[in-house]
């Protein structure tokens, strides 16, 4: 089996179970050692008052994107738990979807430092940037 | 009209519209002068992948609440946009709800600095520390 | 020897170690468990271009106040390294002194979570908030 | 004259009013558009507890090279102050110096926002990841 689909399979058991990912809409888009993308298609469930993707929806994507980079990276039996995370919002946006690109800076034997940039493709497939994160995770055992 | 119930209708007009929110189960608490509580109980649809409360609703909660705080100290006709917020996530939890207890640090002009607590209370009421948030916004007219 | 004098050797050991905060001035003024309060005096040593302190003094000053009251919490053996610290400026002072009260919220096992504020005093004795910090810590074995 | 001089002496200008930068023994490296390099020799004035690179100087100096990388954006008669900066570190170091390399990553009207990564360069020049930031910058009048 190639690498790439270990780690794919990795992350897409994790991300599978994760209820509010599947909830909202959420599809896994690339993982790779120290990186991992996903997509969230805009929906009436990811609005917030302004009728834009909801902050909190654009930060659990930045997060996860983030975190599965960081899994990527743990020995095998371990996982990674977000420690703390950070993130900016540039600019605010309606229809089409976000992607979130998590990239592992640091991976040491405890921590892991990520950073993720999300940014939005409109119906043409545009790219402008939306949010930057940078995260801490701890390596943690699996328990599941 | 009671002061406070000004506050609350401002708020909960915004909050309204909010689709994640909405979609999630949220709802407004308390609102008063630089602060708003608010709880997420638990469900499939806010879950991570060991089927605790998924950090992502987590920061949605406290981003809100913090935002909420700000727009109570926001001039008639503006209101508040995250710039960007902070949270360390300090425990996992099934089952019960979450409350996110936002508070403002200093309202200035243009910028508005906020921070959030999240606790976790069980079944039979008791409260556990689950997050805390340091928040950014900005003043912005409203526009809806 | 009272419990409180012991916390204060511990601090105080490894603030004289710190090349900077004796170099910048500053001073320990309380240290009991789990918090911990440090001055810096208005002085050359510490502006930015427009003569008021400098945004690197007062973050450096909420780091090592959060960092100390974490210090209280480690055990015996163990010294805290700082993971990463988030701080939002409030407003600028020229003169007088800064104080960074640091405090923690919750002591883990392997990681420690802190808050500081830091004031500003004028010459007068009143007191204005200067900034807020959200830190991580790690425990760490101390090897000095 | 040409556009790099003009971006190089507006950051100098401003560079040689910090009295803790002068203090501490950094310096300007490189000044461009979006861009700025700082660079800050071991001394004993830098250090912490056991000897390395005080987190305080590290936060510092990104601090510097994202504002001033700032800078280069503001419009004629403006210039920038720190809302919020939040940084990890990834290692400790002695010796040798350290780099801190600001970047924007969008410059908006009132807010900007950046990233720095500081390394360290030991004696052969040898250059090791020390910690990564992100910060938000406002832009304000210039009034000196």
């Amino acid at each position: 089996m190639p690498v790439e689909e270990t780690f794919w399979s990795r992350v897409q058991t994790s991300f599978e179970r994760q209820g509010l990912m599947q909830h909202i809409g959420a599809r896994l888009l690339q993982v790779e050692p120290g990186l991992c993308a996903l997509a969230l298609p805009y929906s009436e469930q990811v609005t917030q008052q302004q009728d834009g993707f909801h902050g909190g929806a654009i930060g659990a994507l930045a997060d996860i994107a983030g975190g599965y980079a960081g899994l990527t990276m743990a020995p095998a039996g371990m996982e990674v738990a977000t420690i703390e995370y950070k993130i900016n919002f540039m600019a605010a946006f309606k229809g089409g979807e976000i992607q979130a690109r998590g990239r592992v800076v640091k991976a040491g034997r405890r921590v892991i430092v990520t950073t993720a940039e999300v940014v939005h493709l409109d119906a043409s497939g545009k790219e402008t940037a939306c949010a930057v994160m940078q995260q801490t995770l701890m390596v943690v055992p699996k328990n599941y």
